[in-house]
């Protein structure tokens, strides 16, 4: 049985053309971008090149561009950086509530270091409000972090009006466009971003490469302390096969995203809108309107999450509940709950996030699989044997 | 003309079979180790025993190693996270005056915290005496970081006796043996050590794969947060491709050490006695007894390390004059100073680092190739003019 593959938040397959761009890398031309011989001129020419194409694909110059190992790493050298750097101003930095870890867990780590953390609610599509944001911000506000587009709701944010509104207070803002960037068009100058975060395994590029777009002339104060690497923001010796990879990754992201997305968003649009038809108490998570194109996230009442993720598994299908970097702590997502979701609703959280490739033939199957599955699930749950019983079994048999 | 590299501390050649066990994760096995599905599933089996295979590269447990991208930053994470962790104890550490950038830089940033740092010099050969590092010890000391090996002078230094004094006064040791793991051999228990940071690209894995050990039961503060990968102590989606290379670098560095540093041996022997006699004001720097097997390093008078590299890479000789880290930043080593060099001597500093399949022909190109370069950019250095002019001639072209 072919798998089928729906689960790109998690992890996208490597672009072969980017895989190509990396082996010279990863075999004869091994050399050290800091050495200057022969060899490491090689690498930083490659790195070089890299730096522009991840340049282009968010309209930053290519000298605003940090490289790091992950998202995660970007966005804790954004939010610690950032924060760190402008503590002199105060001591202050505000957050969403629908932010990933890789921020949340920053912003709660200076939090011990003495620093205030506003975190700003969300409606019920997961939208944050830039007035939340503007009555959030203090005098004493540093920092404000705000998600471009959330991987487990699909939602995408209002960062330039919240960009706008950072600007207008003279507040630093920095959003984590990891499940953004390469999917959506992304311009930080028309965003009036100062950070931005994006991972290179996001849009089909290898895992181990990632970004920080720094605005010329941010203070930053660096996480990873070392050598000179990347302006001496961030040190260690450069992944140079990984870079380069991002490099072309990012160039296909930009070349390919109308063709990528005009075939992605009716499959997208099949699942939002049939799921619910037949699975009863399902419901659409994050917004409609604004939305990841790659996106279908759902809650399924009555059922656990990771129960169907093995049920889908089990029928060839990979899908997820919610972030992986926090899948095996089995709590309920803290992005759900903001939006004002039950703790019982949230558990059946369920999403599809379809790769490039992904075609109509799979979306069939998740349809038609899923509905037995949550049958037969819903078969040993006490809490809807319950429901059952207190609407009257003929009632949802219907 | 063949290439002679020799510059293995900047960057060694990836093992072929590590790249042949990286290529699955790079091509269909693209999945994410914290997914709950087959794909995941995989991915998460492929870095369990990664870890396991650098856990026996070290003696230590695989639950001990936590899989980095960086050697920089596993010692990032072990300078500032058990200082942080262990400053209920005291704001205190003393390091190395030796100590890669990716060390001092962390302890002085430490510093601008309110911490304080204790540097322990080092004697001509860039050795630590354990009585030094007993006699910085206070109370207050929260940690003791000192390197295993120098990649700049080769010096291996007594890091078992010296975890032994640290040990005795109940101070945390952490050792950055960059340099030193898959090249000599290492037992986290017999050291005694708490933390040590490995880097997979110095023993022939890829680069972006880097490990720190931490003993079970050390407390330590996470420098890069967000989800529960690495059981929560570093965040960010494995780097799956690499961790897997890392760990089939890492057993075939245990298996072949012995059979490779004989090869090696000799060869740096080879220019560690034949170069200072046939290029005139040459020192070896760093211990000729406790030495790492690959590393041949020098002080060459009257030249700028610089101007040798150039030469020497027209010649087909990729080399180094200091770490890759800082070598665009044209600083005088400051593990040369330590070491008690005058600033013009350091200057010279010029290294070979021999990599696996280093051959006697390459040694000799460099034989041959340093003493006329060597004696051209001499002709052009008024240092050189004026030493001539006090000594007389004759004197030196005898």
């Amino acid at each position: 049985m072919n798998r089928v593959y729906l689960d790109r938040i998690a992890a996208a397959p490597l672009e072969p053309e980017a895989l190509e761009a990396m082996l010279p890398f990863l075999r004869e031309s091994f050399g050290n971008p800091q050495s200057l011989h022969r060899e490491g001129r090689q690498a930083a020419e490659a790195v070089d090149e890299a730096r522009e194409r991840v340049a282009a694909l968010i309209g930053a110059e290519s000298s605003e561009v940090y490289f790091t190992a992950s998202g995660t790493e970007a966005n804790n050298m954004a939010v610690k950086g950032l924060a760190l750097a402008g503590a002199g101003k105060g001591r202050h930095i505000v957050v969403s509530a629908v932010e990933h870890v890789s921020v949340l867990n920053p912003a709660r780590s200076l939090e011990r270091q003495g620093f205030k953390v506003t975190v700003v609610p969300v409606d019920g599509t997961g939208m944050v409000n830039p007035a939340d944001v503007e009555a959030a911000i203090t005098p004493e506000t540093a920092l404000v972090s705000v998600i471009m587009a959330s991987s487990e709701v699909g939602t995408v944010e209002p960062v330039a009006e919240i960009a706008a509104v950072c600007r207008g207070r003279g507040v630093l803002f920095h959003t984590d466009a990891v499940a953004a960037a390469g999917s959506i068009p992304i311009d930080v100058r028309r965003i009036g971003a100062d950070a931005l975060s994006l991972a290179a395994g996001q849009f089909y590029g290898p895992k181990g490469a990632a970004a920080l777009f720094l605005r010329k002339g941010a203070r930053l104060q660096p996480l990873v302390e070392g050598g000179n690497q990347e302006s001496g923001r961030r040190g260690g010796t450069e992944n140079v096969a990984a870079i380069v990879g991002m490099g072309k990754a990012a160039e296909l992201a930009l070349k390919n995203m109308a063709a990528r997305n005009a075939a992605l968003i009716p499959l997208r649009d099949r699942l939002l809108g049939e799921l619910p038809r037949r699975v009863e108490h399902t419901v659409v998570t994050g917004s409609l309107e604004h939305r990841l194109p790659y996106h279908a996230s759902f809650c399924v009442g009555f059922v656990e999450g990771e129960s169907m993720l093995l049920s889908l598994d089990m029928k060839g299908v990979a899908a997820s509940s919610g972030s992986a970097c926090t899948s095996k702590s089995l709590k309920v997502s803290h992005v759900l709950l903001a939006m004002g979701l039950d703790h019982a609703t949230a558990q059946g959280s369920l999403i599809f996030s379809l790769p490039n490739g992904a075609d109509a033939e799979g979306v069939e199957r998740v349809l038609e699989a899923l509905p037995p599955a949550v049958e037969r699930l819903r078969a040993m749950s006490p809490l809807y044997t319950e429901y059952l019983k207190g609407k009257g079994q003929s009632d949802v048999h219907r």
